[in-house]
């Protein structure tokens, strides 16, 4: 993770909490009164956002120990104890909310992204997120997703071509949107194009594209292009469930992508008790 | 909301998304070319949003023209057109994704929000949400709960005291925390206290505290306060669901706050289409 | 005080005294000369600003030593030395007139502060500061008038409601006004109403606020008020001055709001020597 | 004045007095409804800030409009109108606040300035500020002095050399101070040098200085000096009041510098009005 | 172009430029008075950077009018007027400089860059850019290499793999290091690998990788590769000169790289007269 | 230098070079790995820059030793070891071209700035630079051409007054413009004026500026100015090179100042080298 973006969210968002202090703490705890804090798992869940987590109280106290009980990535039960935190209590109570604000958000992701990986168990597929990630999270969410056993989409706009229905009838068909940008990209940027039928995707894999991606096809034709393609990576997306997703693994895609991991998670459950 | 600050969460949105451009948009879709998009509803749901979405896309074209179909706080069925907007296609696709994702967000939250607030209807109760949001997003997030029908608790640790466990410990007993407390801050800042027992809800009346939270008290309890109180307002959290709502309405609180109608929300289902 | 905040402002403090370096200083004096500075109250003086005169030092040498002769809110006489720094001599020069232009600002409202409030010693009433603070400073203005004695108003337009001549205006009077937004906001939020006229007060007083204003009423009718008041918080304000606070706060009102303390200070005199 | 600093110094303060709306404004007034307000003054002043007070309605308001009923720099009486607003009431009444805080400051400095410059008027000698202004708003109090008819000294650390008593301590005495910054220095930076007696004096005029500060010298010392220079500009500073400033203008020193211009200023008495 | 980068590079450029305005011209030239100026190309050059030259004068004069010449891309001679610019003399005068700056940069890059090209006409190879960009200038300097007719490399490290020698070592060969990086990058993102042996090159064509670097390797050796290649993209580097680009280009690479266009160019001669 | 500039260019430039991360380094580098890099030089070259290449590493590694083998303005040849660099081997791979980005640019400059200067040696003359440097560069390009043996021209259109062609026309006159600027600002600024014939010349002497710029005239004109000079500062300036300079600087005026020592600058030849 890119260290001083994080640094910056976490800024940003305890200003948000505190655009001009903590009222409560500030008036009734002692500057120098020192705690040790518990952070309890309250249900099972993959751990994720410890380094955000402790950055979070660092920021309110530059001296505060960590005690970590496990890494990310790790399953933890209900009543396990995550991490303690030792160091001024004002930070503890001033920094609580904001840093499991955090960690409940990631770990949810890495929860429900590891949920999906395990049902597809053994199938050669990954399981990918998309762009479709909270407004200025998606470095901490597409974190998560890899800590939870997925891999990463594209990250942006930036760093890979999606040729979408809408660029290949602004350039006249498949063939010469793809001929067109191959020449005008970077040798060190791949290209995916989207198709929604057989027919497409026939002419797609003629093309000089890397990935293509099979939106909305029923499982018969997906399994079709499985078989008539050489070399192209096969993507699919949309309403992927934990309902359908092994049957989808099981047509022999390489890649199946959802935004449900990031867009619609349950925060696990975390709270912070000073013992 | 704030403008200025919602705009700045949307530059930085887009700038996520783009640090270097849409390498797909820039190079296949013709700099002067205009079209028409709609965005779709895909499912049932009370819409939320629809400036922060606006203005995402003026970032990128500020001539772009929008047609409202309907307002926040509308509810709207799966396949109505929430807004359509006439701009260059350029701007309307690079902008896409950005603006569906505050979109989707803002009315799942408003929404979720709804249908709680649909369960306490014809009884004298608040339904409020709680500091839990997603970093960075609260004005947005704390809008869209409004539009959903609820209300809000303070906005952040700034504007109003919440005497807590630890507050209290540290300063020797609950009468002695409010009074302490009462002479140092604002006279315009009310103090909230929490109290999981009725024994301390008994003393915490006797004070100069404005709001009394329920802590995790059981119906009987949280009943039997009722009948005590006097003037204080009463609120309860902890756990709080689509189905226990109602019954815990009906035992007379003020106010009933709730982290999951912002922290474990399922994006709505909406998508844009060039026509 | 927000620490993040404050930083911020002694940041930009010092970039624009120095947009391109002490010309001087970075000239003259070598890298590693050491040198104790003293900083030296010329009058006396309710010394106000020290971590922030601290901070501002450390930002150009964040090895500098400190040794504080008093604490913020101690009242000091010509010739006694406040604070003494070592550390780099470039550092001290450099910062010198950032750190003093605080510390001489703060303490300045913490004297001004302290004298109204010595004028009212011993009657039950609040001084208060207003909105009436240096833009951008706000922050550390609120936290002088604390340090010399007195309280806070509410913080900004976000943290407490304050209904005004235009918004009754609008609202179709007191009442009107008091139980639309009463409706809106957080249980959280505390209501203020300005009145003019005892006519006005009757009206108030049987509403849902929190705080009734009395803006420039004379004496007697605020007298009037303070007597037929049962329960809200009473503030005056207007044109308070040393000589007539006493008078003022023997009407029996709770508040008294004055402007002078932040937006007409003369800045205390203090110096700095290097020994 | 250099526009996109001031508009920076304008966004921040409306941010610090809502960082989450003017929660009053918001729920009462309209998003609708118009309105024009007056600024008047409530006393004579020396108006300065008017294009300040207009960016800071705009801020919220881009189709605001104004009518200036005066200019910086001209003298008005109480009860004159300074300037009209026309626009949305929601934005008058929100930016209310900041807008007359920079205006009354502003107007504060240019009257006080305007005092200093009229008690020396007929006499050849020009009225400075120093660097003891505000932390922040250096770029409007340093354009406020010039308003009020005195003129700047150097803008900050950068932009020309100004010798101290530790600075020649440092470098070995006057002459040496002055040849070895002289041989770093740009040929457009002029160099200042400090000096406390007149033996001291005597050896700066034979240095390669432009201007020579006469530090907390007696008148007779000063008429000594004048009557000794030949082509350096003389500076004097320290303790300049209203009523010693004509008799040390008579001295004939070039410059007279004073920092209570900036740093002790009594804002000017101003209020808005909707009619 | 990401615009929002552009305008903060430029806006920071200006303030670089004016911490406290335009001393000369905001004393000497009238607010009000209007000038056209044209842009004059002084030698014969590949014009690149209008946009930012034309938004460069806009941010000091919103209502700037332009009336461009020629487009980016376009051969110019001696003499030839690029744009000319009608609006406040004050901007003008006062964004000269900057605007200059980075048009001047800007074409100097394409035109470099463009003699490169020039070289290889007819051969089928890309010329590309490296990382070797000015600091915070990437964005506009990869850009001005496209408009002479080059290609962009990736644009930072977050946007394609490049595996270099102390990867290969950390990661125990070769083989391990690609194989290891697969399973953890996006399917969407390339893989580079630099060689410096036609040991390591066989090695390398048979492992996952998209792009195999020569690195320093001779043109016998390069030629043998080109020859053992199958589908590799083969990319060669280092002291790429005008003089033996033609000789590298004839080898069958299909990619030459080279840092002397954007981090070794001279400024294209272009001056500014008001008429 | 301005540390907290620096510091901003560095933190920009690193975010420039890693949006999310780098993507190699942070897949195939272990966390805990330590290694030792040695910055050498690959051609002989005046070294500049040492400080913000530490910084740069030490963003990424702020525990990160550094041994100097050699200090700004030091001459050093082809296989010389500038600086060794100890500490996590991920901070040293993925900071690396950054840091070399910065150090080859302002070691160009202060290499080329040199060979001037070394053209000179022996007459009494000053090179500067000017304003014609990198946007958002300048800063460390003033630095560089100090460190090579140049001066400083005025750092921005803030801190010295340069009047030009245009204002003198605007300002109707030579004299005219002359008085009207010096009544308007600093005594601590200095008057630059721009003549192109000896004419204006004769008239620039007589008024109250202190340097004179000698623009594109022939060494005759040049000589004869001198000559009929009595006190201004005489400079110079265009189409100065390599070959004329010596002659420019024999006509005795007191200053040459060069653009191509900022704007045409070759990289110097530096690489990184794990040890």
């Amino acid at each position: 993770m890119n260290r001083y973006i994080i640094k910056q969210l976490i800024k940003n968002a305890l200003l948000e909490d505190m655009n001009n202090g903590d009222i409560t703490t500030d008036n009734l705890i002692d500057e120098k009164s020192i705690s040790t804090a518990e952070i309890i798992a309250k249900e099972k869940m993959i751990v994720c956002g410890l380094e955000v987590c402790k950055l979070t109280f660092s920021f309110l106290d530059n001296e505060m120990n960590f005690n970590k009980k496990c890494k990310d990535g790790d399953l933890v039960n209900k009543g396990d104890v995550i991490l303690t935190a030792t160091g001024k209590t004002k930070a503890i109570l001033s920094a609580e909310r904001t840093a499991l604000n955090f960690l409940q958000r990631m770990s949810g992701i890495a929860t429900k992204t590891n949920e999906f990986v395990q049902r597809v168990k053994g199938l050669n597929v990954k399981i990918t997120d998309t762009r479709k990630t909270t407004p200025n999270l998606r470095i901490i969410e597409k974190y998560s997703v890899k800590v939870g056993g997925g891999y990463n989409h594209r990250y942006n706009l930036s760093d890979a071509v999606m040729i979408k229905d809408n660029h290949i009838k602004a350039s006249g068909g498949i063939e010469k949107a793809v001929s067109k940008i191959k020449n005008k990209i970077p040798h060190t940027t791949k290209i995916e194009i989207e198709v929604d039928s057989l027919e497409k995707f026939k002419r797609a894999i003629k093309t000089d594209v890397d990935i293509i991606m099979l939106d909305n096809m029923d499982y018969k034709d997906i399994i079709l292009a499985v078989k008539l393609n050489n070399e192209k990576i096969l993507e699919t997306s949309g309403n992927i469930t934990l309902e359908n997703i092994n049957e989808m693994a099981k047509t022999g895609v390489n890649v199946i992508s959802t935004g449900a991991i990031t867009h619609s998670v349950k925060a696990s459950d975390i709270s912070l008790k000073i013992i």
